[in-house]
């Protein structure tokens, strides 16, 4: 009956009447009349359980001065009303029949409002529905307003993606020690995928195996291809646990590498390492980008580094804030994100160093802390 | 680098070509001047694989009477040129740079078009970003054209679809025939989920284990409770087989059933079958509906069949046609759908049947052959 739904329930130690407070204030600073938040991870930051992302509109209703309303399916009453228990004072049920239109439950709500912002991910068709339902009301995007919340972590929130961070490099270790050639990628991915969550994630999210030429590939689906010696091989890698993310990438290379490779590989680990240390408060993402990107350049694979340097991760592996050239916001205190520089050489080979590094006072920590060194595998 | 994407690759022997080209025509038909679909199921029935779902703008346009482009990050574009080699001709690639502003790509793309469909699960901050680049422009949903596509099923798709629901039969079998009494609701799901596997499913997508009052709570989330005598035990469980979705439900009791319960489902039992019996070309959806609604209100039990009898499945779990009173579109052949009531008694118990139905010419085709009687397990 239901699709795709997220089983993975968070712990209720984080103060969600809190957060919905905080989300009302944050929205009415900004101008903005009513959030509205479909099933997503801004719904489970708000509501603390991941309602599942269907076709029937769900929807949390968040306005400044005013009590928060979830508009749901009448099916999914009995499962709200559980996971809300300790919320029921501060979280109004409106619940739709199938034949009802939901879409007129939130004009009635929203009768008069100026701008209201909609959740990042809702689905396009619930965007035009509302768009017709409210107009002339402006609908605007929700994510600078949830990111204002979401992108600074608390220390509860560090210590769950430190701990998702040591799942993975437990994983990392131990697929780098078994003997790789002579499986397929995609036999190694599945490999992966089952080392995650023996060391301690819920789910496995991703598990890319790029051998070969494929390895210039960033995003390349593990497939059929054997690895064998003389193989570069990216390895990038994550999960959840405890409701955060993992995401770390090591390079392999299968036999002895050559010369060429170990100079680009050098090249890339002093790019990562530099990025790493340039991390403290005040300093712009743009400028965290731009160290690893000009030792890159400086070495001549400028045009070899195709991607930014990097992504905050959260409950969503790729959030707030991008370390990317175009980002100029000052890096703070508790803001947690991906230092990844790649560099990528036509069907020849490729190579990827990824740590999650959260920023602190005194600098940069870097939440993996297995060895940047290319990992050689038989 | 990458977030939860998928690694279930679609065979190739699907015409994408062909599908293209489908979808530029009935675009054409319904005055949509461009299709723009993200990646999505809609994205992999048109490409055939499935592109990672990110922040980072990935959109196929296609257009009556040009060709399609596929306009995305840079560093997806080595994956797609692998992926689409076959349809290298067909599909034109616009990589964009991460400082790129790929809206304004769409923007000269579409100079001069009047209607345009974005794809029904494109992510808001997409659609607002489109709406103000596209201005005047308007935008419509492309969920009525793809889904004219998509929802008449091939003899292919119709083959996968019931090769999905042989492996999620064996996995009912299977666990019905486990001793469930004494382990929690969340271990007998996270079992459910590797016999999926086991039985031949690339992902186990979901396990709903509903137990004693839980029942009564169609989407509950499997949890702490433990499994005893005297429940009534919900199980709607799924996953993927070829990039094609299995759905069933049966409801298990934990020793000798009441009288009470007894009867509510032998209702429930007749409901259901009389209902799939019903299927044939050119029934209205809405009749279905009403088959297994009168049946149940006739017994007295009307105010707790709270949902529709049934939905779609193909590529999606949930797709059209809904088979809900309101929708009065007649059946075809090919379409295939779930047929579910259920009946959910307050904080008591409750039940639900569950089978995947493809409309024939002779008129309903069950995909899955388990009995549908209450099942006694320990």
């Amino acid at each position: 009956m239901t699709t795709r739904a997220f089983d993975v329930r968070q712990s209720v130690q984080f103060d969600h009447r809190r957060r919905l407070q905080r989300a009302a204030e944050e929205a009415g600073e900004r101008g903005i009349d009513a959030l509205l938040i479909t099933p997503s991870p801004d719904y489970l930051y708000l509501l603390g359980y991941r309602a599942p992302v269907l076709e029937r509109l769900t929807c949390l209703v968040v306005r400044p001065g005013a009590e928060a309303v979830l508009i749901l399916p009448r099916l999914e009453e009995p499962l709200a009303r559980h996971e809300l228990a300790d919320l029921a004072d501060a979280v109004a049920l409106i619940p739709w029949e199938e034949t009802d239109d939901p879409f007129r439950l939130v004009q009635q709500l929203l009768a008069g409002s100026q701008r209201v912002a909609v959740q990042d991910q809702m689905w396009a068709r619930f965007v035009l529905r509302l768009r017709a339902a409210l107009d002339p009301t402006s609908l605007v995007e929700a994510g600078p307003t949830m990111s204002a919340l979401r992108r600074i972590k608390s220390a509860d929130e560090i210590d769950r993606l430190r701990n998702a961070a040591q799942a993975a490099d437990a994983a990392m270790l131990a697929i780098t020690r078994e003997r790789l050639s002579g499986r397929t990628e995609a036999e190694v991915s599945a490999r992966i995928r089952a080392l995650l969550v023996e060391h301690g994630h819920e789910t496995a999210d991703f598990a890319i195996v790029a051998s070969g030429p494929n390895s210039a590939s960033p995003h390349h689906h593990p497939g059929e291809r054997v690895i064998t010696s003389g193989d570069a091989l990216v390895l990038d890698i994550g999960g959840s646990r405890d409701g955060y993310g993992s995401d770390t990438t090591r390079t392999a290379f299968v036999g002895a590498p050559p010369p060429e490779f170990a100079a680009l590989y050098a090249v890339l680990q002093e790019a990562q390492r530099a990025a790493c240390e340039a991390v403290a408060p005040g300093v712009p993402c743009s400028q965290i980008d731009a160290v690893a990107r000009g030792i890159i350049e400086e070495a001549g694979y400028g045009e070899a580094f195709i991607h930014r340097t990097g992504h905050g991760i959260g409950l969503e592996t790729h959030e707030e804030p991008y370390i990317v050239a175009s980002n100029p916001e000052p890096l703070q205190v508790g803001h947690a994100f991906s230092v990844e520089p790649g560099i990528y050489i036509g069907d020849t080979w490729g190579a990827r160093i990824e740590d999650i590094v959260v920023c602190a006072d005194a600098g940069g920590e870097r939440l993996n802390t297995t060895s940047t060194d290319l990992y050689l595998v038989d």
